[in-house]
């Protein structure tokens, strides 16, 4: 299945049914963007069906995968190009591995890797590029990778493919190079890729391109080896996790994100202060703005692609949650919030923002400016705290974008479906437009062991009123830690909700899956049904589990009607039947006009 | 568990964390409706929370199950008082079990009732006595029951707690049997109750009420038993099930429907144009009305509560069809347009449309108007045959109430977002605000083996916008029969959307369960967070999975951050500081207005 020069540790070959593409933007023969394709049964006498695709190099049977190696670097000719400085690297410390025992440590991975950084006054971010009119190879290989079907819908005879309700998103038939720099220019569009992550096939988050989903992986609390967390990534994008989020803490933390950085092909966001907390032993209150700093640089040398930072956790915010229902769930929201209380002092965090900035800018890691006083419940959606802090993330994204970095801003949470609307139509106007990225969310409290359900409701909706990405939900929220299947589970219910949200906003192609999938099903084309769908592997059990024959599989009937009842059956007769009527109709017209009255009227 | 006079072979007992009560409607001593409640543990100092519970006696371990002998009869008495005709049974044919042969009959349920059908001019259904101002038992009941949590919402000092956006339904702040008896009169509401149905706990369906759930049945190709049938409507009223529709095909289908009509709680709609079908051997074109007409006799005087009709099915209509992607993929509606087809002749149901509701009004079965032409895909959502068809519904209705008889409409199948709401408008234009009762929608085609979420998005969506039931999806559909599981998780990903419309709604008391949750939530009442849920022992089990120790459901965290990082605890904590800061802050002004110095103002 695949060809690795040794043992891959991590699941690869294609998913079922489809088969890994390469595909040149026009003019850049060198630039290879990953699809895939979808091989349709020759009676339905289409061409295959291309993919956008997350799933990496993993995916591809032809492309060796060597964890110690680190994947290909596809952005290491473009970096090479912008004559950034090779810095020399920050001393890893006992504290960034969470002071593990040298017989407990894992090793770092050995790809070797040059530190890259900016110059003072030196282009580095995709944003400053970007407000220089310079248009980066990251935009012209995102603009690729999303024009995906927009040719095909172009083409294609059904004009009114694209009626959507894009709530002032503006969606364009096709994505050029230059309307990506447009948009990063603007702040609507991030494209989060670290100069020291050569290996990212980069992605644009923003309203006016596809809706992208993260997924959440962490170190479990006995981690065997570096292989089993890289895996955890492996299958997150497998099914189609846009971004991850390494949200891993304690022991070896430093060394297994080497391992995760080095073999990752989407970006990876992290959130600095987890960390920062380990190296002062868990007590909130002896962080320091010095220890942050050291984390910020530590992992921005190690090639993270955004951060989320709770820089809007101000200490005037924080009394504003002392009556509500569930007070502050934010992990990052309540440290900070902890610590301003501690010290009665304002955030540090808040206090450095502008060097923050500065540090971010140099690696162009990009800001996830994180909402620490996101509503735990319904009780607490749309609260004073809440809209308290979105309006100093506002605050914010200006000086971030003056400081020349990328931002994007983090969202709610649980609300009732009545208070999603609001939520993104002040953060639109608070922040400028900055890509929002929403948790949910959560529609209702009632369902634990469900909520990727109670979330995907609200997360479809959002998408829909404009947000850019949705970080997933996976059965376990308030549970427990997702496993294996709870992250696939997590990773297909909001690529659902991000696909509705691009059909319902009117995107020019996003119908084309779904109407190839839905001629699928009316000719009987189980494979083709199955390989279209977003788990092909699902799809295929659920029907065996009652036709497990091959035979089956070209039945012209399913399980649920049985060969008698068959409606789609009786369709395909219906539509026999009105074109034969329809051509009797023809004839008698053709007869009628020669004067000919063999075909009388039908009584009414 | 529970007290059997036999081996009860269906699933009996309480559901985990709560008990079975029943309560009387002030002044009515003689009734008893079924509510579940929840004890909370003792340091939450919270009354037990009531909730609304379809479960039916089987959760009762104080009363027998016995499935000869049938349910107990709450109506009973009220229909002995209405003076209804006492009529000799329609004798059973051969084609009612599908020519079964004697050696594969499954005997009827032996539970012995008369038959009772009003003379012409009688009052009989819950829409004549409501026009007349008559208030049933069967409305004082379903008051009662709608009142869930109202009065303590109402006694709530937080009166924001209702505070949704209704699109026009004007939910009650407190219901009352003659609000009840208003709505139904208006056509807005229905209580599906065939005088036949005397097991039957009466449920309300109109947008001014709970949002209902239905979950489908049907049988197996190889039955072993009637109690295997029966079973599936007690699981899927177990979870949650407000009614539940029987699409039985086959051999014994008569039989096994008599052993669910007496054993059913809940009202119970079949689709009878299937019956008739069997009845002819599977041959659309040998349908006709006489078989047809027989049919409803048949199956009202079993005690159906409610008939799907797909009466909208005009010839006319086929044509419109033939250029869809999918075609039609309601079966009743597949069978109705072959036979106009076929015929070349209008449908016998449009036809004989007045004659039907004769026989229906006779025994208060209720009309649900299918959608035959419901789209089947996204790419034929809202288009002109769907709202042809939806058109002639309304016509319909109107013909029904004329008649007497209680209407709900069916609705829509596969829509994206953007064309949802259109749906709902368009229907209570058409159909005079007569109950919506939709299939999801399925927001996106694209995910089989996930159909219940991409369904769930539309339902929670419709709900809101006001459709009365939602009938679930399953993740199997499009691919297989669902399984124990597949219905479980079907019923509860329907609550979560009936319940996400609720609150979105502004239902005055709706988010007493989920503020109750979140409290036990911020309180780290684990037991309770579970018992609260709609499914406790999945959300146990996904706790344990992590943590197991029974220790573990009382520590003050959880799996997701560890002890040292949990977010809930830090906001006690904060909570604490900012109490004990308010009282020296009120200490100072104290000690201020005193004269005092000794607290001085914060350095800004």
């Amino acid at each position: 299945m695949n060809v690795t020069t040794k043992p891959a540790a991590v699941t690869t070959g294609p998913i079922a049914g489809s088969r890994k593409v390469w595909s040149s933007p026009p003019g850049h023969p060198d630039m290879a963007v990953p699809f895939r394709e979808i091989d349709l049964h020759p009676s339905a006498n289409e061409p295959p069906l291309r993919l956008y695709d997350t799933s990496g190099p993993y995916t591809d049977p032809n492309l060796p995968i060597d964890l110690e190696a680190g994947l290909p670097q596809p952005r290491a000719p473009w970096l090479a190009r912008r004559g950034l400085a090779t810095i020399a690297a920050r001393e890893v410390k006992p504290e960034d591995n969470g002071f593990v025992p040298a017989d407990k440590l894992v090793p770092a991975c050995p790809a070797p890797r040059a530190i890259l950084a900016a110059a003072d006054g030196q282009l580095v971010t995709q944003y400053e590029f970007a407000r220089a009119g310079i248009i980066t190879e990251e935009m012209i290989y995102v603009a690729h990778r999303e024009n995906l079907g927009r040719a095909e819908a172009l083409a294609s005879a059904e004009a009114t493919i694209a009626d959507g309700e894009s709530f002032g998103a503006e969606i364009p038939a096709f994505v050029t190079p230059e309307f990506v720099r447009r948009e990063i220019a603007a702040g609507r569009a991030i494209i989060p890729a670290n100069v020291n992550h050569p290996e990212l096939e980069p992605v644009i988050i923003g309203r006016n391109f596809l809706v992208k989903i993260n997924a959440n992986i962490g170190n479990s609390a006995v981690t065997s080896s570096a292989a089993e967390e890289v895996e955890k990534l492996v299958w997150a994008i497998r099914w189609g996790g846009d971004t991850v989020m390494d949200l891993s803490t304690g022991r070896n933390i430093h060394n297994i994100r080497s391992w995760i950085m080095r073999n990752a092909p989407v970006p990876i966001g992290t959130v600095p202060i987890y960390q920062a907390l380990e190296k002062v032993g868990g007590n909130p209150d002896l962080l320091t703005w010095e220890v942050f700093r050291d984390t910020l640089i530590e992992q921005a040398e190690q090639g993270v692609d955004y951060f989320t930072i709770h820089a809007g956790v101000r200490l005037a915010h924080v009394p504003l949650t002392a009556r509500r229902t569930t007070g502050i769930v934010s992990r990052g929201g309540s440290i900070m919030a902890r610590w301003c209380l501690a010290h009665h002092k304002e955030s540090f965090l808040f206090e450095n923002f502008a060097e923050i900035c500065d540090i971010m800018r140099k690696y162009d890691v990009s800001f996830s400016l994180g909402d620490g006083l996101r509503p735990g419940s319904n009780a607490d959606a749309n609260d004073a705290a809440q809209f308290a802090e979105l309006e100093t993330l506002g605050e914010l994204t200006k000086i971030a974008w003056a400081k020349g970095c990328q931002v994007m801003i983090e969202g709610p949470g649980h609300v009732p479906m009545h208070k999603i609307k609001i939520n993104m139509e002040k953060q639109l106007r608070e922040c400028g437009e900055a890509p929002f990225y929403t948790l949910g969310p959560l529609t209702t409290d009632i369902a634990p062991g469900y909520d990727h359900i109670t979330s995907a409701i609200g997360a479809a909706m959002i998408g829909w009123f404009g947000t850019a990405m949705l970080c997933y939900v996976t059965p376990k929220e308030h549970l427990g830690l997702p496993n294996r299947d709870d992250v696939k589970t997590g990773v297909i219910t909001y690529r659902i909700a991000a696909h509705a949200a691009d059909l319902a906003k009117g995107h020019p192609a996003a119908r084309l899956r779904d109407d190839a999938i839905s001629r699928a099903r009316f000719e009987f084309r189980w494979e083709d049904q199955f390989n279209l769908g977003l788990d092909p592997d699902t799809a295929r059990q659920f029907h065996d589990e009652t036709l497990p024959k091959e035979a089956h599989k070209v039945a012209h009937f399913c399980s649920m009607c049985g060969p008698k009842f068959c409606s789609m059956k009786i369709s395909h007769d219906i539509r026999a039947d009105t074109e034969r009527m329809a051509g009797m109709e023809a004839k008698k017209t053709e007869f009628q006009a020669a004067g000919s009255q063999i075909y009388l009227p039908a009584k009414e």
